[in-house]
């Protein structure tokens, strides 16, 4: 095999695939990316079993072959190298030959079709999403993903196609976070759970590029997620999803308009009293118009007021501050609204046309 | 005690103030910053009993007063507040309250004569010096001091005043940094040495502004450095340095002359061949015109050749990359000079009039 690549695509492609290498495996093969050039193109495969990367890099052939290469070592070398075309040959003995410039690497390799190649997706019925989107609203509902493995679904996220939406949903026990946004063209439901590893992958893929689109395709147990020249494959989870519309409630006895930022850093100054790994909660007294929280623990006490809109009855209720923190760090808009029924059932932060609602539950008072 | 600050001056004292507080200690009082307002002027003091730092804060004082307040606590609060005036007083109950706009925090304080005051340091013929000067000399020594408890004096920096030059120079028993600079207006000799730790708080207190300088005053025991508003009192490391002259030689054999990015990129680049910890060194072919840089590994083997000018015989010696690495990160010429004897005896990288001199112990063949 001999290969010519420009460096900066060359590493944008490692980049890519890295992804998909388990950074801790007792199958050495796993740790290689699968170099194929036995066709026309150049692919790099790499694959943990659970999630798999394929991506068509820019290059020259010059004499066809594949190997699988320790992916860690040959990234490392490709981000150390100048900036200039880099040479990829085999030899006799089992050695890949990185060169560039004046500078030259042996590496062993190994025979690619010990490599374990991507499960086959048909693509049919691609559902068109905008990358930017889909990775904000990854990022808007993961952090309520759990790493419960009692229960696996807690793992992942909800990805529900219906009526023209996605709906996203995460939920760990204590929270849960959903997204809603439009899809068009297409006119088929699908509900599927995704792993939460694979969505946090994404996050580093996905461009941030308002322009680029994906197709996104599901199967009984796989989702591919293909853009430019790269397509990602992973096992979704088995098993069902919590029923979520049963724990929305659209009836609250109080409701409260916040200033985002200002609860959130008032949250923020709340927390330092409380000692990490302590569970203690911070109180929240609503009356007309006034939020006062506050918070009392062996280190100190802290208290604050807030200007709120306040409709319905008063109410004194209790949470753990860092639930509420990763809520309103996920909301863009300037003010939230808090819709709550008493001090003992989930409080639901929403907008108007449920575009974005997350449920928090309250500290009971018997805990503090 | 009633104090009134303004939240960024309050928050500049207390980041200098901090760099005395030992992470960890079993006596409390240490990890408490002393405010004396007993007097016109509201200073700041921290003493972990090696390093201690006082500093005026600007404020307004309403109520005199002395307290001991918990560093880490106070400054996470300072640092949470909204950006405008903070308020510190203290009540009956050994409270102190900390209010800022519609934000109060309250906690313990302790009394202010349980703290350790800095040592008296007389304050006659200072050196005087420039911030930005001095941080760039320890910057470019520090990295070879070493943590070596049985011999003290290589944890600390020597500082040698003689001739109008200070010398500031640091050894680990494989390689030894020094750098020169003069200094105006002082006649005597001074040879201290000063505790790594102390210069590597200097290094985060020091300002950037080529503007600024600062006095440093030794006593037998002490060094104090002055400037603008922060007095910063280290105890000095007590014994006698190595003999620093005897080690250098300006005979040589080899003299080469090397672009010193591309000698470092090339340099980094060969590491990848070499497992962290692991203890093998790089090999250096010098040749005319021709530096070859090889590495063979179980992992695989690099090879590369630079472009160098050349005086005296040919050698091949060996080096540890890390050790060449550090120096040749903290020269800022475009070029650098090595002179060597042997392949068993240190290489000396500096410039003609010796402001800098590194020098690198090589790696027995042997060893390999």
């Amino acid at each position: 095999m001999k290969l010519v690549f420009d460096k900066a695509s060359l590493l944008k492609s490692v980049n890519i695939v890295l992804k998909a290498v388990p950074s801790k495996t007792t199958l050495n093969i796993l740790e290689c990316i699968l170099i194929d050039a036995t066709a026309e193109e150049i692919t790099f495969t790499t694959n943990d079993m659970e999630l798999g990367i394929e991506t068509k890099v820019k290059g020259e052939i010059i004499e066809h072959g594949m190997i699988a290469i320790n992916a860690k070592m040959f990234s490392d070398i490709i981000h150390k190298l100048p900036d200039n075309d880099v040479m990829l040959v085999t030899d006799e003995n089992h050695n890949s030959i990185i060169t560039c410039e004046k500078s030259k690497f042996t590496i062993p390799y190994r025979e690619g079709d010990e490599f374990s190649r991507l499960p086959y997706i048909e693509k049919t019925n691609p559902i068109v999403f905008n990358q930017f989107r889909l990775k904000e609203i990854i990022r808007q509902t993961i952090f309520s993903t759990s790493d419960n493995d009692i229960k696996r679904v807690m793992s992942g996220e909800l990805f529900e196609v219906k009526d023209h939406m996605l709906r996203v949903v995460s939920l760990d026990g204590h929270r849960m976070s959903m997204r809603r946004v439009e899809v068009e063209d297409h006119d088929n439901t699908v509900k599927a759970i995704i792993p939460g590893k694979t969505l946090n992958e994404m996050l580093k893929i996905l461009s941030s590029n308002v322009e680029d689109s994906l197709n996104l395709y599901f199967t009984n147990n796989h989702v591919l997620f293909e853009f430019e020249d790269t397509m990602v494959v992973s096992r979704l989870i088995e098993g069902e999803f919590f029923n979520i519309d049963q724990m929305i409630t659209r009836d609250y006895e109080t409701k409260a308009v916040v200033n985002k930022k200002e609860f959130l850093n008032c949250i923020d100054r709340a927390s330092l009293m409380i000692k990490e790994g302590d569970k203690k909660p911070i109180v929240m007294q609503l009356s007309d118009g006034n939020l006062e929280l506050k918070v009392n623990s062996p280190m100190g006490s802290m208290s604050e007021d807030l200007d709120i809109t306040k409709e319905g009855r008063d109410l004194m209720i209790c949470f753990n501050p860092r639930f509420l923190m990763d809520v309103l760090r996920n909301i863009d808009e300037e003010e939230v609204s808090i819709y709550m029924m008493s001090a003992k059932t989930p409080a639901i932060i929403r907008n108007d046309d449920y575009t974005y609602l997350y449920l928090v539950l309250p500290v009971n008072f018997s805990q503090m």
